[in-house]
């Protein structure tokens, strides 16, 4: 037997489609939605659509944009000569941040993962092998996780950069700014003693 | 500065103005809408547009539907003898599926809360006084929460119901189904004991 009125079923069941998103949460969400005010719903209905029609990734480095290219690819103050390697837009961001990183970027969208069938050829790896190519680049940075899957995917991309001759960097391990040295794992200290700096 | 593009950042905005859902979540959500075929994205907007602009409440009880009167109300199998007062529609549904109800309904839309700043006014009140008064009406149930805020609302209601001569009942409390003694607070158990059957 149905519950709820046919459209509000439909609403709960698109829902629950979203990654995280259970049932419970879902009839919430959808409850939620019909108290909107008539012009509230339909900015929601608008967005998903326009962000869906509107964004794609850049002709460039694969980052999401509504352009052709990305406003970073598109900066003529960043510097053309270096590349920092992400996962994804999420990674973009972080680094952006940090506002310490004036380069370009080139994004992934996703990492080699043969457990979940993710190969090499589903990631932006052949339109990365192409700007090194291009010649202008002299450092890649790879800022893929610090996980297995980032690692093999960076060393991965090492292997394939080599013939290039570019300088091929990855992210810094170490302990976290703020961490606290007892919980920190023994790679992690490994890694941090390993890396360590005259001050 | 604006790390996103702008329809994407817009979407994110409206995913956070969700109850329950914060910037990450809201993020995770907007990627995921963005990874949706072109046509899932405009199902999904159009369940949003259909929901909000199709359902109303129910003409007699309140309930959410779709037509003037709700599938409850509009089922002549349905005792219209007893109207079990409920909070919001998801009571509703809880207790249509346990399948041993087979009166009407009244969905009050809230409770009294002053800390909220919701008075009797703002329930739909008015409107199950107006049911009762028209006569068929012998028993009505009050299910609101067994919390301080659904107690005040059944003793408010069944202050205004005495001149109507209906008998009003509240749900039977006590400890929940395979729940353990041994959890059940004092005010819990006391009831429980306080309404014991002779098995």
């Amino acid at each position: 037997m149905q519950y709820y009125a046919a459209p509000l079923e439909k609403l709960i069941e698109q829902f629950q489609r979203l990654p995280g998103i259970g049932r419970k949460s879902a009839q919430r969400l959808a409850f939620h939605v019909l108290s909107l005010p008539e012009d509230g719903a339909e900015e929601f209905a608008r967005a998903i659509l326009d962000a869906r029609g509107s964004i794609h990734t850049c002709r460039v480095c694969q980052n999401l944009t509504e352009g052709e290219l990305c406003p970073i690819c598109a900066d003529p103050r960043r510097d053309r000569s270096t590349i920092c390697v992400v996962t994804d837009p999420k990674d973009l961001i972080a680094i952006e941040r940090t506002r310490e990183y004036h380069g370009l970027y080139h994004v992934l969208h996703g990492v080699i993962s043969p457990l979940n069938d993710v190969g090499p050829e589903q990631l932006k790896i052949k339109e990365l092998l192409q700007r090194v190519a291009e010649g202008d680049v002299q450092e890649v940075i790879m800022a893929t996780n610090p996980d297995t899957e980032g690692e093999t995917t960076a060393l991965y991309l090492t292997r394939l950069l080599k013939p290039f001759q570019v300088k091929v960097t990855r992210l810094a391990y170490g302990v976290p700014v703020g961490g606290h040295l007892e919980f920190s794992d023994e790679v992690t200290l490994t890694r941090a003693l390993e890396g360590r700096r005259e001050i």
